[in-house]
């Protein structure tokens, strides 16, 4: 894995704010920016918590970082793959590195990520994939809505 | 070009949202979800209102239309071509047509879109493309900045 220290560092401020998030009732999932090395925003899923359903935890994060008009040397870490809507933003905003936890809830776009050149980390960290799968499994169905599955 | 009667309420629709933000000094671009030719929800793009970079038409739209388990019959409407963000959501949310006013100032991501099986029809608006023609005209840097381009 290649994780330095400040890569230490946004992983655990995201994977705060998915526990943070999964203590209001969210969806667990939580994200970070870090710009050389520097803590820019953090965010969680906010579904639940604002009726936002475009409210994914790396969306809050890149609207918490607010107008920027350059993202050279971000990295964006999520505790979770990101969908499609958060692999878009990335691409859009020319975010070149994410460090994401894990990738077993969810498989996510990181395929369309490596494929627009973003680097890919996949931490493969346990924590994460705990805290998911007990929601998902205690929450199937407002999982199911913030991933816009339709229930049969 | 395969428009209905509410497809054009809805275009109408987003357009007005285009000319409403640009009068805020906004980035002008509109957008408009109807499901099965009902109205939803409208939007429009809202950086500079909102500070807030995510805050696209197409994501304000969609936002606007809250917390929804089913996109089944929705059409969205974009006085724009969607960029990879406001695509990645269409195609996250399972939204199977899009109606876009012009794609000449944007090309956007189109073809992400159609490999998804979303159906896309490009409206070739003239009073949309000369609306944003004159916006980026006037505005460059903001534009970029909209769009994720760095300026050199």
């Amino acid at each position: 894995m290649n994780l330095d220290q400040h890569d230490r560092a946004g992983y655990a401020i995201a994977l705060e704010q998915a526990r943070l998030g999964g203590g209001e009732g969210g969806v667990p999932i939580g994200s970070s920016i870090f710009e050389n090395g520097k803590l820019i925003s953090a965010g969680r899923n906010r579904r639940v918590q604002r009726g936002d359903p475009t409210a994914h935890g790396e969306m809050d994060a890149l609207r918490n970082a607010g107008r920027r008009t350059s993202y050279a040397g971000a990295t964006l870490y999520s505790t979770l793959a990101p969908c499609a809507m958060c692999a878009g933003s990335i691409i859009l905003f020319g975010i070149r590195r994410v460090v994401v936890g894990e990738n077993k809830n969810f498989a996510g776009e990181l395929e369309l990520l490596r494929s627009r050149g973003v680097e890919v980390v996949v931490v493969d960290d346990q924590q994460a994939t705990g805290l998911m799968e007990r929601f998902i499994t205690e929450n199937r169905s407002l999982w199911n809505e913030d991933i816009g599955v339709e229930e049969s």
